[in-house]
């Protein structure tokens, strides 16, 4: 009866792993070097008029173990779960989806969705290196992904097209523990371009957690309950080189008082070399506030061969430096291949 | 070599949700206002002789979240996890798969299968609301599905098919922990009736829980450990109006001591217009017994239209107001979007 | 876009049983009687100049309560999580994968696969049945799959193919804790060989914890730290009657020490009869050693009927017998069906 797609991506690598303030590598058969491997299904049914039905329903899995999820405690269909209506008036969209960060920060990178070795995404979305006893948080609140979450995108305007986001707290009695979200994106020719603003008040993936992080000592990230952020990026493809670029500041607030304040910024560029292309991306946070201390900086940088067999299978190598102020460069290492089904 | 189909449906909704005895009202962006989402697997295999193996596999998940199952805790396949033999004989099937309660329950209400808005699946299966210092119990015991469960169903006869259903219990050196059900439907021109007997001694999905709900205090449900349900539905179709009614007792012990006491009767009522239906039910539950104590009634009604963008597709919109005696009317208002693949 | 396969098979049986040591008999409606219930996907893709890619993607569940896995945190793929590249030089697979133990148990005993009534792969992988306060331990560490695993596979040569296999135990710091082993695979007419050599340092399916069981009293299996294995296995068919047979030896020690020794034999038939195959195994277990105390065997017999009633459906019926040197045998039964996707 139906038109269902079955779709997904395997990626796994071997590596040597050590982000900055870890003490140790770690040589691993790790999940996702260059794509978080997941698996799927989506649909559509054309109900007349102009009028389309549209559905996701994806969800990550771990290559290396078989784990379901990104982390222990994720969900199955964290990915996607969500259903739209799609006509001339935009795309109204409502379920599980990908944040409004989620877009603007992979495709202005050339490392793209690597939650492994893309400096912005690894500066974004993944508490990674110990910093004094814990872990350095990562500067986007509230997960990659939105939970209840309804969004409306415009049709396509020349290229422009702008997303309005809103996700429900859901709970009883406070209906102001949401999170809101404008997000833009402009492709043509060579340019390409995106902006989003948010305001989180809610984490994800499974509401009424921190919004950043959990811990409380020395850093008490789990105080925050409030980010607003505002992030531009640019692409430009000379064919020679293709430029990527971002800027992002978030501030964090805890009880109404600013408590944390992050600055990144991102460049790097992808060069076309025989079948596949060299890839070169550097990330750079300034992070302060009252919860956190004086200003330290962390800056992450990385280079990297992506060899295609096919459009749809590649072959890639990444090395990748990590430095908090203060601590050790830390160096990784992975050699992978990615498949998408 | 093989030929399985994909199958699912995707509802999300937003709403505002109040059950009665809740203090305040929940704004959310919800999974499931009229069809708990789902996916899976089923085939079928021409044995030869008129004989056939089929198999289903298939679970919930929730929109909103992208989490697996109904509730935290719920098995992945806690839809269908079953393989069937089919012929002349009737069916046989082994596994995981609806209780005998449940089609009965869903058939006969022109909410259907909606654990969100329809008044009688509410009240049989879904504990909602606060009844003093907790939540009011539904009325069926061991969940909308059974596992390690055998049903024989006999060959269609004039519009009747009778089904026989066994779940071992899997204790070890007690075989009297089991749950025992006969059900029946008949269907024939504008006509259907149902009926089910069962003796509920074990819990579900998983086995060794209490069957009704885990509380104690100040409702000690947890101490009931078998209960005895008898179930009539029946349904018209004057096509400019469909009707529908069911009625239900239930009789629980603890200990061989009966303790309570339930008695749901529902009544509703679907008429077609324009490109879908205005769709009416209400169910009405009496509660009593030494584990509850004096004899309440809860009543529950929804008012909804279910507009057809498509056979796979439509849009609803539902009120439902919620009574337990002595309570203040609660008011619940979903507004959502359901799709089938 | 893609060209994936959806598979799996589903197995329910009903059955009492009852192994050595346990107090009394289960009555069961179970799942994988003889196979282990799963589903997945799998792909591949030509990438030419004879190089392919594929992909796996497989996870087990239980018929008979829909539960995800083999057994409570079990990972959702922890059957297949891996990507493939094969081509001249052989195959090399990245990710979640069989053990190299799998393939030469199930491949060289008439009960194959089945982790209920196949008495070598009960030796194996199967803690089952009280001795003294506590289960009997698998032969086998480190689970039937490794995660975190790349595989190395010679081409074919004359009917023999070879595999090198590493397990990254991914410990910080530590790139000793890892496993290895070597396995082949000999096929040729009617007679077909086995053997591999393992040393397991890690535990399965998620890294961290022992590598045989986590109990520590009266028998400290959870001091066992690595563990050698060498084991041969043939088979020869004589269309009459097809025969089999299995040896192994492990070596387990705790800090340096050889804390206990395992001997295990096996050997079976399977004689065509009618539309399917009589079936007979049994293994004998000799365990000693420092750990474990004075030298017990444990003997497991199986008789049994498979009748095909397709290539992809059988039903089976089979009668166990179990006995741990002291104590009295114990007898399982089962009759059930599988049915392939």
């Amino acid at each position: 009866q139906s038109n269902v797609t079955v779709m997904g991506g395997v990626d796994a690598f071997a590596g040597s792993l050590k982000n900055s303030g870890d003490r140790q590598h770690t040589t691993v058969l790790g999940s996702g070097g260059m794509t978080t491997s997941w698996f799927g299904f989506k649909g559509s049914e054309d109900l007349g008029g102009g009028l389309r039905a549209e559905f996701y329903l994806t969800g990550f899995f771990q290559t290396d173990t078989g784990a379901s999820g990104r982390f222990a405690g994720d969900n199955m269909f964290s990915r996607d779960a969500n259903v739209a209506l799609a006509g001339n008036f935009g795309r109204i969209q409502v379920g599980r989806a990908s944040a409004p960060s989620f877009l603007p920060n992979i495709l202005f990178n050339p490392f793209g969705d690597s939650f492994t070795f893309s400096p912005l995404v690894l500066h974004s979305y993944v508490p990674t290196g110990q910093f004094g006893a814990r872990t350095w948080a990562s500067t986007n609140a509230g997960d990659s992904g939105w939970s209840n979450h309804v969004v409306y995108t415009t049709p396509g305007w020349n290229g422009l097209r702008a997303s309005v986001h809103y996700q429900a707290g859901e709970k009883a009695g406070d209906s102001d523990k949401n999170n809101v979200a404008i997000s833009a994106l402009y492709s043509k020719d060579k340019l390409a371009l995106s902006a989003f603003v948010h305001r989180v008040r809610d984490s994800n993936p499974n509401p009424g957690g921190p919004i950043i992080d959990a811990t409380r000592a020395p850093v008490n990230y789990a105080s925050l309950d409030e980010q607003r952020a505002w992030f531009l990026g640019a692409s430009y493809d000379f064919k020679v080189i293709k430029l990527y670029g971002t800027w992002q500041r978030t501030v964090n607030e805890a009880a109404g008082v600013e408590g944390l304040r992050d600055r990144t910024a991102s460049a790097g560029f992808a060069i076309p070399a025989g079948p596949g292309a060299i890839l070169f991306d550097v990330a750079d946070t300034r992070r302060s506030g009252t919860v956190f201390g004086a200003q330290r900086s962390r800056r992450t940088a990385s280079l990297g061969y992506d060899y295609r067999l096919s459009k749809r299978t590649d072959l890639y190598s990444v090395a990748m430096g990590d430095r908090i102020t203060g601590l050790p460069t830390a160096m990784s290492y992975g050699l992978g291949v990615r498949h998408s089904f």
